[in-house]
């Protein structure tokens, strides 16, 4: 499907990450006014509760669009989600004869502040790259043992907390933490030293469950995806984490990009998952190519210093795709819900610029990194601005995400004083 | 303080578990009518829909109790929950002069189905308890190295699935999972063979948090506590566990008691906490005694059998408290919402019949038990009634749960058939 073109202008330029082909839903507020849903096209975003109030966008008997979220579309089911990719399309294409109604409800996205596009009702994390879990196991437990026994059957997660989910650009607080360094006998209290980022992208679950879903029953439930940082204190992890898995490491914040990108705009970008090494069992099987040719890099700039691209890779390097996923969430009857978030997992290549966290890349910060400014960094620094980035690249378009950044904090000298 | 005396003749009885010294908040219905907010007093339920209604209780200016659960009260804050408290208590005291305002708004318990009492925003489950932890360690990993490491410093924890947690009198349906046998290379989809119990108590969270805690502030957040079955595959976790933790295993379904039992009524009860083998950190010391006395019990009737009493056992039996485990919550800056729910983690004694789960009752399915009617258990077989019970013993009186009970059904034969 080659560039589809559209009346406002700037969707049409080159490379530019929200043409026609797109239509991202986010939530956005001008001085003054009150968040609300919105729809990026190029430098515009489309007012929907405006939309909505005008008549121009008709869904439903009732307003869903009166409030800051999306989740009273999601609510309403796939024939809708495709109503209104089919409305917005023809409202917005080359030629439209409703420009004149349209065009008065395009706010500039410049002048716009952009916030959660969704409310998160419960947030899971995985660990579905093999890469990442490759190197990573490697690191903790040798090479000989890096892949946990049930890695190639399941696609391991654990649950995180909804709560500290954030939306690009909110500045991240370094957090304190119990830590115990090899060289003390007892723990401490102290800022972490090792504070990272995770490379991944999540999946947002749009429709309700009871029971357990087959992965193309899953594949339907899902809404859409963002790029998504999970913040991780490594040293606070290494000393949590046994037997019950992550929890305040993973705890203080997960940024995510503002624009949910639709399954249906990522459609053309479908590719199979890698050849299995077991075959899966049935309930997890491919049904079908379910992970997307999406292109990734990971930017990190210190304080007041230009950014440099310290990974790139891409999101079809994962070994599980966020259908198989939910289909195993919800394998024990676990009910799933609108709005859930599923991140994919640390999303690394085979090679080491492909990397998609410190840890990796600075192998446990024995391997520092040299910055194009000349910074060597094994963790985050605080000041350091780290920002993820993503496009699927088509026939002379592209589907962007937006940037998911955030800026590190230092710790507070004391998290108690109030 | 002894037995306060209600004009509500069924509150007064011996060993009655809901006095006027107790009044715990539930959510009802009677048929035909929609779920409400009421207080059970006696054998008897105050309206508080109808008693706000009335202007019998005014709170704020606007409606607190024209919802099905009690988030909006909790978000009020402890002020407004001691008023409610005092207010109560002032008219349903024996001699109140308000008895004939607060006659009609009494329905039956009798007549009344309960619902779940509060919204769960998040759930986190604990363990907490030494006891437990020491015999589930033994299990897995020898006597020698039954504690990890971390265990006497941090109270750890994980996020559990906040959709899963329904009330008391839901059945369970027996999950299916992926399981991997000793005798088999391979994992295989099956219904689990070991499904258990964790006797436990659940915190419920009043308010929200931004930033980290102190003990004393975790304290005061805290709304009521009710008792918690934590329903758990045994097999679907011993193979998905590593290295992220429980996940499936524990997702099928969590039980709450349908009665929220405040923090007020349990002042009384009030206990210290075992003493500490290392001193804790200062952001997790003890301030006070926040463990209580109450005293717990789990039966398990056979489907059409009497029940037999298999463990019984004490909350003061934790090492660390529902505060406690919400100040370690939010020390990474976590926020904290209101209808957080925590699990203590299941509370057991130092001798046998004082375990709170089947795996250390039969430890881990050796030494079955065998209950009054006959029947052997090791795990739950389909129709097994569990309930666990509690209460606190007053001077005169108690302060009880009401039952927290599950029956379970049996996997379904195809859980992907619809």
């Amino acid at each position: 499907m080659p560039l589809m073109k559209s009346w406002v202008e700037s969707a049409n330029a080159p490379n530019h990450p929200f043409p026609l082909n797109n239509l991202p839903y986010g939530v956005f507020s001008t001085e003054g006014t009150d968040p609300r849903p919105g729809v990026a096209i190029g430098d515009m975003i489309l007012d929907m509760e405006a939309a909505e109030a005008e008549g121009v966008v008709t869904l439903s008997e009732y307003p869903l669009f009166d409030v800051p979220f999306w989740n009273e579309v999601m609510e309403e089911g796939p024939a809708v989600w495709a109503a209104l990719r089919a409305r917005l399309t023809s409202l917005l294409a080359e030629g439209s004869a409703e420009r004149d109604r349209v065009e008065p409800l395009l706010v500039p996205m410049a002048d716009a502040d952009l916030h959660m596009p969704f409310a998160v009702s419960e947030y899971t994390d995985f660990y579905a790259g093999r890469h990442h879990a490759t190197n990573v196991g490697t690191m903790f437990r040798g090479a000989e043992n890096a892949l946990p026994p049930n890695w190639l059957h399941i696609p391991i997660g654990y649950n995180g907390r909804a709560s500290s989910v954030v939306v690009s650009g909110t500045d991240i607080r370094r957090p304190w933490g119990q830590l115990k360094s090899p060289d003390h006998d007892l723990p401490a209290f102290l800022p972490s030293r090792r504070f990272d980022i995770e490379l991944e992208m999540g999946a947002i679950v749009g429709m309700h469950s009871d029971g357990p879903v087959t992965v193309q029953e899953a594949d339907t439930m899902i809404f859409g995806y963002v790029l998504l940082n999970d913040w991780s204190a490594r040293d606070i992890q290494a000393w949590e984490y046994q037997p019950l898995g992550p929890f305040q490491a993973k705890a203080t914040a997960t940024s995510i990009s503002p624009w949910i990108v639709t399954k249906a705009a990522l459609e053309p970008f479908r590719v199979n998952a890698p050849e299995r090494e077991f075959e899966l069992l049935d309930h997890l099987k491919d049904v079908g190519p379910m992970l997307y040719d999406i292109k990734l890099a990971v930017d990190m700039a210190p304080e007041g210093k230009a950014a440099t691209t310290i990974a790139r890779t891409n999101y079809a390097q994962l070994y599980y795709s966020a259908a198989q996923q939910l289909a195993h969430h919800s394998s024990s009857g676990c009910p799933m819900s609108v709005g859930d978030l599923l991140g994919s997992g640390t999303i690394s290549g085979p090679t080491k610029p492909e990397r998609g966290s410190l840890l990796e890349l600075s192998w446990g910060g024995k391997e520092p990194l040299t910055l194009d400014t000349g910074e060597q960094r094994s963790f985050i620094e605080d000041g350091d601005t780290l920002t993820l980035k993503g496009f699927a690249e088509g026939d002379g378009y592209r589907i962007g995400f937006g940037d998911c950044t955030g800026t590190v904090l230092p710790a507070l000298d004391d998290p108690y004083k109030r």
